[in-house]
């Protein structure tokens, strides 16, 4: 079976949020956190602040945070001491500047900005409802149904409308949202997004992860609640709690693979997380073997856990090329079939004549890891043992990750033995979801209450899709129709 | 005593080479050449390709490699079987186009296209020399020179000439050179900057590090000789020997930081060199501790050699963001005292209360240590051990290495106790340089003879120093004259 | 009296619009039209078409017609056999792509494209309203207005949705819209801004000048009526005429200066009608001189009818630089005192020693004026009699034309021989009202039912100035208020 | 015959140049004269400036002066109070920077800036002797060759380096050079391109044409002879005549189309002439009519002494669109056919019915004049005859005008009968060699010793034909040798 080619073979986080109130330096402080969560979207970014006079401030572009805000002439346009930010990750076709967050609307109340990570469910529902109505979309992105509810809603303040638009809302999100009152973060009712809350100085700080509060110099304070809305305002914070029904179902795969190593998340640091599970993939899934080399730079924490519960030398047999960032060769015919090494290079000094383990996050379309093998293989390794750190993914992400129609994922189709032979790898192994979750702290997972979102693992889905069910219905509505 | 501010405080490779005979898609490939280099050089690259028709072709552009490559109406317009490339790394003020290699020029017997890696040392000399001759530059590059002298040059033959202009100039140099009869490849008697042969189906291929072979597929050959020049025609391959003297004096510094580690230099995989480094390190200056932490990325190796050899925990205690590349976030008041953690993040969790063994490859001005040393501290680091795998950099180097000036490098005013000090670390400590040639597989430095070109460490220059005699004796007899 | 400093001192007309009804190359047909419209703005253009199976397509951008649609990347993204297209002036500040007209929106009934020449008078109070309802506004056009409005109206076809949206907006506005069954064009009752219908073979084009119609090669039917919508689809063409009252207010200046000279306007052609208003000035101002000569380009024909009316020969005495385009020399303090100069210099040939009539069409500011007469005077002239082929501008227009503030309009606080003296001629004459009329092949102006839109000279204001009544309103309301 | 398609159916002027001495505002002062001499090349320009401390700066652009030095920035990087400037015409595929003037070089005796209008006979053989000796070429332009000469010419003097040269090339040349301690003037020994010279204040200028005097407010002094250099320093003005044959052959064609009407060339206005062009052309080839009307712009001034001499009226019924400037629809079929409609317009108001005597300056390849026929006949007009203010151009240019070969030429191939059947006239006449001298003030033309170059109309070349005659001996050569 010939594999689909792809350069980039992951799943991907599709946005990061943060927000400032009450510091001189507003917009830098924003720019500098929207650098620190860079990884949760590169394609663009956005910043609105709002100044002294009530006036906001806003400026947006496609590319690199360093390259949109690098510019003293745009940071000077960006005064004010309350700013929010957003990243983010947008999937072909869909990069234009209209769709760059956060988005500023004029309301009848002033204006209001609003930042969003995640994906809503019923959006397509609700959009076809606020069209009916005779709102004009100008984006394609989920968050303008946020604006459009907030616009049209019959309460009075600002945070009554945002609550009002909240609970029409099906889906994954953390938002931060910013008018001349106050600045607002929310979480789903299930907190599948994070969001985190930090102090610095007299001013407070929102952000995706914790990794944003440090390159700022705030402190952390907490995670924001699932289902929480806080209100930040020159009265200090107050914390708002309009769900009758939450529970915290944290995605896990923020741990495996979205998060920088060095956020904290719902009080756990990911790097420890990441060489835990590597250790407990080892205990699971051991091999006779020369050498743990990480497929960087992802797995290298896992690698790191199983190299010392195995007590198998770690090496650095694949190198990454730094310079890859943003650059890109067009797939001329003679380059394609070089596929992965524009990224990588095999370390022939380490890898010729040795048994190798592979450790990596995730195998997703199976295209990379095939790549990778073959690579590592042609540099003369005896044996390739490809190990990973989660369990095989079987299923999409609707919660505000990009991932592959299911059919496009090889674990939707292949058992593991199969998965082995089509990457060409001498064994596979992941790690068992249970193996998981006692990495993470608990017993295993408790099938009736998990304790994290894992529906890529399980199907498990725990936020109603009612875009897709409504889909499906139109379809079956038209199919007996021609009938 | 206040260090000044600098983002990136290293010594810096300044240029890498490619070349490529008879092969179809010769541009391409030395695209990928130089995309495989691009650390040693990220400013500036060029290709000059030669058709079936014996026209040549040209692009060059500022930037990344993928940036200047990546488009196929670019690359189509580099027909031709043979090519060779550069890159550059440029200091201030002179990154014009115009200075972009590969250099070419039309001669009275056709064109010829240079590219250049290291540095003249008479160039002025010369230069004013040319220039009472009547030449007319056009670029402020040394490289410039050997064009020249090819152009007056009283012998007949392109490569009789290359051979009289390279008897004339003095310096370091790698050297590839294509015109319509071959491809050729040059390395300065001493051979301190490196330049490798390879084989790809019936052509050839020269390159300034086998990680360049390997990204194409070509098979290393071996590396050219000190003094040799190679011509590759269709012919095949022979070998000029127009030096009465030569020795080798390969670049140490390459082993320690300039090359990549999946590079095999001079018989040497530097990977492997790198770890025993840093085993070396931590046999001459072994220190009581709880994780040894890389500098990333630089440092890896190393560290990983030191944590073997001390049985100290190897943890990734500082994280790098990968999006920094070429974005520059401007240096405002409110960013530039966050320094250095544009580029790195501490991880809390592996630091907070360790005493930490922090390994890197070098100090030069001492700025980021500094900042380093603070960014650990404030993670909470009971103890922070600073363990350096290179001697101290007391000289400048003026053999194609981007350096300071000697009075801005640390160690050529300070001792390791005071530098120790001026970054603020607990213990500072260098490996000695010969433990450096012994983890390089000598007994140690045989100051006669020594097996390196070290100068950045001892000041022993191989290469006559003529353009510096030259200005201190031109000053000097303006000084007289003013006396 | 320093007058201000102004390099262009005219009334611009804002918009030309343009739309294609069955034609294969309709997108290409617009970008002719749109550059033939060009002089009616110059600030962004944009083009949608609609093509066989439905789709919208659209290409807008800032600059001229045919840097915006050269490329045939872009007409290709233009596929289908119906566009409409429209040409922007946009003032200070607001030339923001989001603002660049065709306006598109996606309705409950499909998509709609609207293209419009004109102004809203009751635009502000529209807009609150709307927004109050929970509109979101996404440009500062006055157009987007009528998308709302079209959006929220209870009527169920197009048709009556536009019909409601246009009896509740005041102003003067010629439109062009698209949706996928058909091609509208529509004119305001008092028909204030041109439109024309013309007829390409088997299709049908609507533009704002015949001149258009001439480029593309399309035969004149008509003008579109006042207040009458033309529906354009596959069954013909229908007219609908659903206001009451209508009946023609015709701008007058679009015969004086806005219009192309080689179009014809409510049946006459501009450029005779120029040439008789010169000639009507010559009768009623004349002077002894030895030279008629032009302020090029716009004051030609009319002194070429007042040449030959007067019997004095007409003589290029001022050269127009063709080059100046969208060219500007920015104005550092050297440069500055030589201003007109930049786009106009005197032919010292025909002026020295002469009796000079110069004859330009309009006095806005009266800063151009001056700087010509002085520049006349240094190139020899004897004497300087200015002759204006308009009456004094003594109001500001709201129907769609740039004007500036009244205050700014020299006529409006400076009688003609005030007016001589400011700008330095020896004697200085308008054209009068009825003359201007009778030009025009009227027996004079009928102050009862005058019949043409003269407010710039008379103030006399056909259609409500709503906003600006409003305005005033709340200002006295808030005066009383904080008194 | 079809004809080929050409939008620009002209000679092109191919340079212009500027220089100032001893003005604080040297820069500005030369971008405006650029600006007013951007008639004589719109492709590119440059400035280079020298400063009180005897450093030169340059800027260089491609596009309009406007564009080009619009910039504050860019102006405030030009400092000092002498300049020199060049505006560049350049034909296809040569419009890379490196050819933009002026050329720069630091020789020995320090830096020296050149400008160059006109075009060298025998630089082809000049170069290739000058790469012989070892000279590295940058451009592929004539003016190069001067730098050459300069820098290894073995005299010691500026000066007398810059009379070597010239004393060894052959062509048509004004020139203006810049070093430390003077601005210098040339005209070569024919005076084939015009160079005149203006004071200002107490400072000099240098330009191709007087408007560029105008229109910084020089006064004009006199024209810069045949075979003159002016040598303007410190000290004063001073004039050196190298050559011993020198004679006045002005470029006849200068008066016909190149210069601009605002113009005094060698005593004579330009404007006046054109129109004394159209009365005698009026008088050579009288015809019966109703209108006469100009091809625009060039062909206004003669159809106005034509109208004038004839008694017919003139009338504008061609309209010319003024937006054309740099842009550019891309010749998508559809709109190829539209040809010239996309530059002019008719104007029907004036044609219908009509017989109309259309005005012109030049026929070259007869494209033009077909569509311009074509589309006054579309616009109704009943008889259309073709009057050119020049005589049939029946030979290139080899002294810096852009002609096509010889080969293109409407009249080198045919006679005037089939000249106006081809383009499609009634009839055609063309100005009479001896009536253009007459209309220039001569008696008719001397054959033995004419006043002008008026090879294009005679192939009466004056100056040697050195590099078509090389070529075409070492092409016989060849010839002989491959017999």
């Amino acid at each position: 079976m010939p594999l689909p080619l792809s350069e980039d073979d992951k799943f991907h986080e599709e946005c990061g949020v943060f927000g400032v109130w009450r510091h001189k330096d507003a917009a830098a402080l924003t720019a500098l956190g929207l650098h620190a969560l860079q990884h949760r979207g590169q394609e663009a970014s956005g910043i609105v602040t709002l100044d002294e006079a009530g006036l906001f401030h806003t400026h947006k572009g496609l590319g690199l945070v360093g390259d949109i805000f690098g510019d003293a002439k745009v940071m000077a346009s960006l005064p004010g001491s309350a700013a929010i930010g957003h990243n983010r990750y947008a999937t072909t076709g869909e990069t234009a500047l209209r769709n760059v967050q956060p988005l500023f609307a004029d309301f009848e109340f002033g204006g209001l900005a609003v930042g969003h990570n995640g994906n809503l469910t019923n959006a397509g529902v609700l959009k076809r409802a606020l069209v009916r109505r005779g709102c004009l979309f100008q984006s394609t992105t989920d968050s303008e149904v946020f604006v459009h509810l907030i616009a049209i809603s019959l309460y009075s303040t600002v945070l009554d409308r945002l609550i009002d638009a909240l609970k029409q809302v099906q889906g994954a999100y953390s938002l931060v949202a910013l008018h001349h009152g106050a600045l607002i973060g929310a979480r789903d009712p299930l907190g599948v997004r994070p969001l985190v809350l930090g102090r610095l100085n007299d001013g407070w700080v929102l952000a995706s992860e914790t990794c944003a509060l440090d390159i700022v110099g705030a402190d952390f304070v907490r995670d924001i609640e699932p289902g929480e809305i806080v209100v930040i305002d020159d009265s200090g914070i107050r914390s708002v709690t309009p769900f009758s029904n939450t529970e915290s179902r944290f995605c896990i795969f923020e741990y495996i693979y979205f998060a920088r190593p060095d956020s904290v998340m719902e009080g756990t640091p990911v790097y420890d997380t990441r060489k835990r599970i590597g250790a407990e993939l080892s205990r699971e899934s051991a091999v006779s073997a020369d050498v743990v080399v990480p497929v960087p730079d992802s797995g290298v924490p896992a690698a790191m856990g199983y190299a010392v519960e195995s007590g198998i030398p770690f090496e650095l047999g694949i190198i990454r090329n730094h310079y890859v960032g943003r650059t890109f060769i067009e797939p001329t015919d003679q380059i394609r079939h070089l596929g992965v090494k524009l990224k990588h290079s095999a370390n022939r000094a380490v890898l010729e004549g040795k048994r190798v383990i592979l450790v990596d996050d995730s195998i997703v379309r199976g295209t990379t890891s095939k790549k990778i093998v073959e690579m590592v293989r042609q540099a003369g390794a005896a044996e390739v043992h490809m190990r990973i750190s989660s369990p095989p993914t079987t299923h999409s992400c609707f919660y505000g990750i990009d991932t592959p129609e299911r059919s496009a994922l090889l674990a939707a189709k292949h058992d593991v033995e199969e998965m082995a032979k089509l990457i060409g790898a001498d064994s596979l192994a992941f790690i068992s979801l249970d193996g998981l979750y006692r990495a993470l702290g608990k017993p295993g997972r408790d099938s009736a209450k998990p304790a994290f979102c894992d529906a890529c693992f399980t199907g498990d889905y725990a936020i109603p899709l009612t875009d897709m069910a409504d889909n499906a219905e139109r379809r079956s509505a038209l199919e007996k129709a021609s009938a």
